[in-house]
């Protein structure tokens, strides 16, 4: 049950609120958002709720029986708009494209895709500079130093910044330089890492576990809104299942299934989802197709010569067209 | 490797090939359809092509070293079209829609979907009177008598049949009142089924196992090809994953790359595949986006009284639109 | 809910049962299997069992809420044990080991290990003469010349034979030359085999689909008790998932809950299940340990040369090693 | 490929020997670990490796072509030992047990559980103090202080404590309190985590991952050793597949090959594997079976009441007799 308060309760009507619910054996978390103040309260709420509904200080009531709360739709129905400035929005009915390297490499060639972005009216990049890798040998990319590099290149070009944090330390030091913390597949469930993401005031994009179920998303978006932080994208990338002729089972169910199930904004990320170079931009279609509010993909100069990810890599020339034909279906889309 | 015949090889310089390759060691397959002649050579295919190729009666020879041999589209790349007569095709470029309730029932109500099927231009009707049900105890469809009456009504209507085929001993009983044999997820590797549909001439839609690989799905076809039957449909329907918030995973990363692996049509089933009414539409939109060739989906006139699979069925009104949807999509496509 | 009928009840009595209970609008199905009489009620059972308990010709009556009924430990709890003759009971608290190779070559080789079997005390052999292969290409068994010969070979030494059918039009054929049927993998929810099965009077063993559920295998079993045959063994080997590292991932975890569930016989295919030859013998004792009736693997006195399945094939020494290690972890279990 | 530096070999020897390795455009990296120092070299080795072997200060030096290298055992084929004092071994031959509740709760719980595990020769317990949970309103655990409780308790018990850490914070706070420290499995692949282990000389469990494979199981390992840390232990707890008759599927198969591929001792988790109170002791046997070095699992004085997972939860009869039981079993194959 989400109880939410009015802006400036005054402490002794909330402690009555408070009050009203413990006596009815509710576990009570009080969660204050940069927005909002609510009170979640798990357990039996089988009672009538104009018991409580009346008190002073209380906007609004309502019961949810997922196994999330605050991320739920059945309590707000309204989509969850995030502002990166500048007019870039996501989940605001437009259609939001994320494009860029797997790993930032060079200021060069960052730069260079950089430009490329701009010029077709991209405005988010996206590139990794702590690569989560399965073997302790490989590149695990840049830094913090590669990140300053990418973060003052895309600034001149008036383009935000989404990049992967990986753990809580690199939090505060990656704060000044990204526009959206991705939390990767391998961190789902990385809670301790959910938690401090839910103190930052920047959005944050949630990748789907390596083989998370829909749910499991959903309550992981749930520790970072509870914990103080409203501004969630949810991020479809494929699941792991016994097809071998993909790289990974890309989901798409999963993206009506969320769009059903919670106000947040539904991103496909095609590039890891089917992970073959060729097939990037039907997938991405039929993401726009099944109701994504965006898509984020991987993209280079020369994919061939990628530091990572190559064989999943759109150069500049399949990137122009599958901006072009994602722009088109969305419109069509929302003609409907 | 695929050695095709000229059309009228005289037996006698068909032995001669025969013998040419049997001195290769490789094994081989006499494979003669109702369009053409081929032989399959499976073995080391690491000699000089041009010791065969140059033989009076050899039309075209092709290396293929896919796990399938006939159905793969590196021999032959142009795409198989399926006619079912009446201007009706499968795979020509058109979008094929497949639509009717899980099982048939009444006549009346038959008639009344036939009727609407026909209004709206949807000219094959699915429908099973053989279902393949997990228990013993479920409801298991009208059976033959089932199908002649839906026969009768449809053809009255212009409309073409497609209907599940359980087993060899009902190809016959069915033979003369289907216009495309389907094999149902359950049997996609009933070999035993699947060489006897490779003696019929009418198409076969072929479903992807309950957990079956893309390769598979392409074995089995190939089954049926290196029995004579070329008419050939290709059919995703989801497959079984971990996730319980669809009914199963509709796997449309399989278009794709059916698409490039195969010349087949592929038809994607998102009924079955999620399994929830409200997210059908956008599933077919994705599988048109992805690149199919069809849809088979569920509808029905009364969706919550159906005999079977009410859950995953759409009333009429949503079908109209669907429809409307799906052909200005596909409309889009065809114009890139 | 299981009605069980007295042996010789009366044509008379029997329909007054029946017009009780389809008084209580239940779906019945009259089952007469060789041993037993029995109606199946499905639906709402929420009423008085006394009102039809007392009737005269019920000898007993179940309530049993699980998707099956006749396999079902709820309303049997004591062991089905399966006589194959001559002594030779599978289910009756000894452990049945059942070895042999993939596919049943000549006769020599045959004939060397039904010998080599006899003299280790195994008494079942196994060997495929049908063999269900994923491409038409492969070799798909000797047919039933090779199990005439198989047979032969066997009663010489005193050795029951299990073999796979793998389709509705072999049964007949095979009858004579079987003692027990194997239903394959593939054919787990071939519904008409199963239904065919039903009407025999040899044991069945039924192998777990390739991604079956323990519920499904059930009620696969379900179709054949139901069928009248109530001879029925379970055969876990292995279910497809992400992993590769094994052939299949042998499910060990059903063999408690099968054992759990049902009154069945639970046998397990370490060869199929884990696929690698040095690992056949650890998951056959793991299994043992987990609690199955037996064990049921792949064996040859050349497993580099064996016509299919070299790489998970043990060698006589092997098999040697495999018989007395199980043995000795069986007395142990039998002795808690 | 492993190169095996002499213990005090001299910077000046060291260098020559690394720079005759970047001759050869290897990547390099220098492993010191508390006991050994290597230098792991990645990439093309297909050179005479008698043109390094011979260098003075090299001890051994070893081509590994999987994915990881240290803890493979194709270099060091004797099986690793853990020492964790006072005579406590894991790996070194003997059957270890590792038993306690899900949670660590109050001071009296810890110390009867203790003294229940004391008389029974269970020199390992087992226990929570932060807990990984899906949900952010569930119960996460004592904690730092209740971590300080439990140590207390169990040293008084000369008991060997194992507890899970989460994140790179925790591991200073814990280190006094931890003899060895479990990795979850939602961290497998929380490769800061893993990094910073590398760098504590205590034994560090590793569990598979949600869906894990085995082959990243090993790399996950690999990060921890080449960090710096070899006390390093395997742990099997189940993986995600479709199947829901058990909570996870407990795969067995991965203890011969991880046995086989490894050097590192295999403990099995049979209570978070199948998650049925009543089938963790044949899954423990069927584990012992194929080959583990241990068991960990979970136990109660009162399981219905535990704060966690009580529905996998031993008491201490069970327990006594799942002891018993594994030992009997342990001693039958080490008879072998």
């Amino acid at each position: 049950m989400i109880i939410q308060l009015e802006a400036g309760i005054s402490n002794d009507r909330k402690d009555k609120v408070l009050n009203q619910l413990q006596a009815k054996k509710l576990k009570l978390v009080d969660v204050k958002t940069q927005l909002n103040h609510y009170i979640v309260a798990i357990g039996k709420t089988d009672f009538d709720l104009r018991q409580i509904g009346h008190l002073d200080g209380i906007e609004d009531i309502h019961v949810v029986t997922d196994t999330y709360q605050l991320v739920s739709k059945k309590w707000k129905t309204a989509p969850t708009q995030i502002s990166l400035g500048d007019g870039i929005f996501i989940g605001d009915g437009s259609l939001s494209l994320m494009a860029g390297p797997c790993s930032i490499e060079d200021e060069e060639k960052t730069e260079t895709v950089a430009r490329f972005l701009a010029e077709n009216g991209v405005r988010i990049m996206r590139g990794g500079v702590f690569k989560p890798r399965s073997s302790p040998y490989s590149f695990r990319g840049l830094g913090i130093e590669g990140l300053k590099m990418f973060y003052s290149v895309c600034r001149k070009h008036g383009i935000r910044i989404i990049t992967e944090v990986m753990q809580v330390s690199q939090i505060v030091e990656m704060y000044d330089y990204v526009d959206v913390f991705q939390v990767g597949a391998r961190n789902t469930q990385n809670f301790n890492l959910l938690d401090e993401l839910g103190k930052v005031d920047k959005p944050v994009l949630i990748k789907r576990g390596i083989s998370g179920s829909v749910d499991e998303l959903l309550q992981s978006a749930e520790y970072v809104f509870s914990g103080g932080n409203e501004k969630l994208i949810l991020c479809e990338r494929g699941i792991r299942t016994y097809e071998t002729s993909s790289r990974n089972t890309l989901d798409l169910n999963s993206v009506p299934i969320l769009k059903d199930k919670s106000h947040l904004p539904v991103i496909v990320d095609p590039s890891h989802g089917i992970g073959i170079r060729d097939f990037v931009e039907p997938m991405a279609l039929a993401a726009v197709a099944a109701g994504a509010d965006g898509i984020i993909f991987e993209m280079h100069q020369e994919p061939e010569k990628a530091a990572s990810d190559g064989a999943q890599t759109l150069n500049f020339e399949e990137t122009t067209q599958l901006i072009r034909r994602t722009r088109a279906l969305f419109d069509l889309r929302s003609s409907w």
